[in-house]
């Protein structure tokens, strides 16, 4: 079977070296094309960019020239890395161009048809794509790093007992920030209590993802009240974040462990490549899910949980971690495409 | 003057080396005795202990022969850095034997008439060591390090619009584990989301620490809603602290942050020696305080806070970060020993 | 075919569970038994280790009922991750029994007829284990992890020409003390220019595996005149180490750069599972190698070496860095029982 | 007395924030010029300079205005911390209008004319200043700070056994690379095994220092043979270096700590304030001098040294640390300017 040929926006920076590192032997998807800025384009990608990641760089991938982001493109499916200050207007040119532009950027999560897909959780938004009306193109959207996670752990729970409130600190990991990203003066021996604009994606995407969405409407939003404080750790990789949750109907501890433990959804029904067979892991151990012990479960795809106890303000508090440039981000967008292929969205 | 000769009670772990690191010169107190357990007794000190200060260890200290706890001594004063395993029979054997014992201990804690003391909070509850009649001697304890700056941040704010609730989540320095406390391999590049005890401790001492005492009585707990949950981060030092906090009476964003403006204790009326000028610092920048940048902030016995805004699950949400084991273990504690010199309760 | 079944000896430290994670989905060797500590005997493998590897550990070795180190065991081959300790009688004891020991331990390194391994390096001293005159059994070593990189590095040199000098400092990761091995409290934002026993290991072990065997002689050592200076760094995996070298013969750097990129052993002609396509990758950037990028090259069993140049006291200097779990230990000695495998050396 | 005025050029980066805090108290000089890039110019301090130090900015600073570097001052003394790019060319000009420029950058370091200072070592090369015949004004450096500590260690054994030789590996710590200096991507559990010319400067300075000056002549370079290797590591301050020495003499090892106690110089013969009391500690452990423990001995002005032992390739080996921002960089330029206070060469 001939692969589907792919490009990636914004291949220089560090989600893009994610995205070109996962789909370096992906038995579905290769990459045609790779873009960037104009600083890097005409170079040859191992002269545009400064590979960061612990396995070597592909040698085929090195010597493919960078194209300009914004110029024409030959592949079907676009992942874009773009960075917000540009990535709003190139994909929705690529997408009235006929592209399926799969985005990791922030700029079209809240548009009105624009689908923001975790694909455990919310796939049936995937058909948002056809209100889009503009050709044979769409624009899909990935959530934020530190919703994912979230939002994989609320689903079984949403869906079974129903979520009335939810309040959310996040210790996030450095790669967040992207490359450079953090001055190590910043963040050695350190904790920073900011992240800009973090706390309100974690306070509004969930309800996009876990609103109902039926044919030719506007999604509905999911009504749960969240508050979130963001901090920046130094950890090189998973974002850990306490969560105290109130339920509309109040369920024993067990319950909520089955209803992790059951739980699946389309992409692994549908047998997608990069999907975890078990998508969330709960531990029993007081001390887990810890960053460095549990971001590699089922290749960085899996969100772990832990320490389920009762909580006096709230019904529950419990503990989430999942990778945040694997799930959280290139992880996470590949396996969006891996969806709509199964689904026969990429033609 | 003459100073008061005083002892150190567990003198060789990393609470009993920051006692003698902070008593060096100090003004009022004079390190006369140094005892620890069985395994240590009869050495020098230059022998008995590692010291892991970042000051070298001061000749006249290192060749002082180290006691054994338990022995007879001779300081009226006797700073406690025991192991709780210990600490309980050993500061209860001191104090009936004539000695005013100051802990950093847990036991005694939440005995009936020991006071818990952060000297700028509570200075009035020392008065409740003379329902211990046990002799000229009793038993003073100091919190928990995380409760500490906490409680610093909530006294002037409980005094003046009454809390009704807070939610608090931890992230705690590795020198709360002491030495070696935790291993490298834990928690580099990571973070553990449980410290055993811990949140017990935050939803508990706050309460007896803001509690009223009237003469002869037993104190009357305070009634805020505590949740706490608790994380170790790779920082050294410096526990940083989210909190949520609903007000029986709702102030405005300019009242809170001037009531930690002028907020002032005994300790700074009578001229404590180690009392901070300003006990509670508050910063407007959006991603300050930050554990490496202000936790030595007056010589790390200062509490720095900062992020203050509304919150849609409570009042509002902010930060609170203090040195734990300056301000939160031995110069909290040595702060309760001069606060009671200047009150003449040191005979 | 069926698999050859191997026990583990101290399968519970962090050398043993790297043991175990590495040997999961061995093609040749399968886990057929698990020997401990009488404390931990009896018990599951659960119970008894702690696991830290971040990979879950498999539910089959979880459930096995760890055996007492020293008792009767039926595998063939057992891999000994043994403290130092203990390895030494236990060890010797097995191979008397008809077991193959292929250990880690330094115990044995210098015995008279058991040879000092680096597959890659010295595969003709296996031929030694017959003079060893036990039996069936007998004892192979895996030399020490800061050893195997460095002369992995230095094989082909010294076979093309010729090396007199070498001096040596390493950046050795944290990962090699053990767990818990080092505290937190020492390592972290820190450097300890010492690692008890290190250098004498650096200055030695060398010499034995480069040097002569012929059947049924002693090993002749070879006579490199190596000056080694040790230090741990706050890193989690891989040792770096410079090095300054003086050869017999004057090559060019082209040259020795040759030497490394056509370097290959009898594990790559014999296509052993483990053995790394390319054992030796040099780097053409001035910054490179380093631990976090390059340790997991080829799964962590390649060396990676960079910055050569000319140097005024020896005649070029450069770096090695290895990943020292892997290839300094566990990966290194599976490779060792992959290769007697292949050469029949295991019945 | 009234201070003397002095300017600070590069006052935003780190080392120039560094020559605030550390002249907040002096009893000699009074900061009271400001000056930094036209980016910063006109600006209060507070608004200009994103303050790192880890204690708050004093008031007083933080309201002064930013003047542009290059325009007229009026302070005697001007410490530099100017970058290198601009560094050149305005410590000229402000040196040619009489001026005394201290400067930590290292575009004049070898300059006819111009001192090359470390105030323990080379004293008398300050009267090399006169040779500079331009005006009342004069340019005097400081070393690259891991040349610094290095040579404080080889001053009196050079002084008394005569050095041929030595061999030096750094593992320096993150703040010498300023701020933002490096990405916490970059360095994070890693070695970076390069720093941009640092090598070199280490291979050439300490002759440049260890040379002899006679009135009127031309400093007569020291003949040491150097190598240099430099990493760099994961610590926040301090740098250490393992070095190896080969004499013309051959001294017994009681002989060197001998030398090393004993050694003090001009500025603690002359009691200048920031002069350590005992400039070189040697500690008998084995695992010491380490940076976190023993960076600050002494205001961090110390050097620390230990592990000293024979060598197969020299005579000695040993390994030296020091502060990199204090003793290496601000600390050791102010000590420049107030040897030259006491020796009256400040008018």
């Amino acid at each position: 079977m001939e692969k589907i040929k792919v490009g990636i926006l914004g291949c220089t920076g560090s989600v893009g070296q994610k995205f070109i590192q996962l789909l370096e032997d992906h038995p579905v998807f290769e990459i045609a094309e790779l873009a960037a800025s104009e600083r890097s384009a005409r170079k040859s990608y191992r002269e545009a960019s400064k590979w960061m990641m612990d396995r070597p760089l592909n040698s085929r991938i090195a010597d493919m020239t960078v194209l300009k982001a914004g110029d024409k493109l030959e592949s079907g499916v676009l992942f874009s890395a773009l960075d917000s200050s540009v990535a709003g207007e190139i994909e929705t040119l690529y997408a009235k161009a006929g592209h399926v532009v799969i985005s990791n950027a922030k700029n079209h999560r809240f548009d009105k048809h624009v689908p923001l897909i975790i694909p455990e959780v919310n796939p049936e938004h995937l058909e948002m794509t056809k209100d889009q009306k503009i050709g044979k193109g769409c624009i899909v959207t990935n959530p934020n790093c530190s919703t994912i996670g979230l939002v994989m752990a609320l689903k079984p729970l949403h869906d079974k007992f129903g979520i009335e409130k939810i309040n959310v600190v996040t210790m996030q990991a450095m790669s967040g920030a992207g490359y450079p990203g953090l001055s190590s003066m910043d963040i050695f021996d350190n904790v920073i209590p900011f992240i800009d604009g973090e706390e309100e994606k974690i306070e509004t995407e969930p309800n996009k993802i876990l609103g109902e969405y039926s044919q030719r409407e506007v999604v509905k939003l999911a009504e749960i009240d969240i508050a979130a404080q963001c901090n920046r750790v130094n950890v090189i990789d998973g974002h850990l974040e306490t969560v105290q949750i109130k339920f509309k109907e109040k369920p024993d501890k067990i319950s909520i462990i089955q209803a992790w433990d059951y739980f699946i959804g389309e992409p692994q029904e549908l047998g997608c490549y990069s999907a975890p067979t078990v998508p969330i892991h709960y531990f029993e151990e007081d001390n887990f899910p810890q960053p460095r012990l549990h971001r590699n479960i089922e290749n960085g795809m899996a969100v772990s949980v832990g320490r389920l106890r009762k909580c006096n303000h709230y019904d529950y508090k419990f503990v989430v971690m999942s990778h945040n440039t694997i799930r959280g981000a290139a992880g996470g967008t590949i396996l969006i495409a891996e969806l709509m292929e199964k689904k026969g969205m990429l033609k």
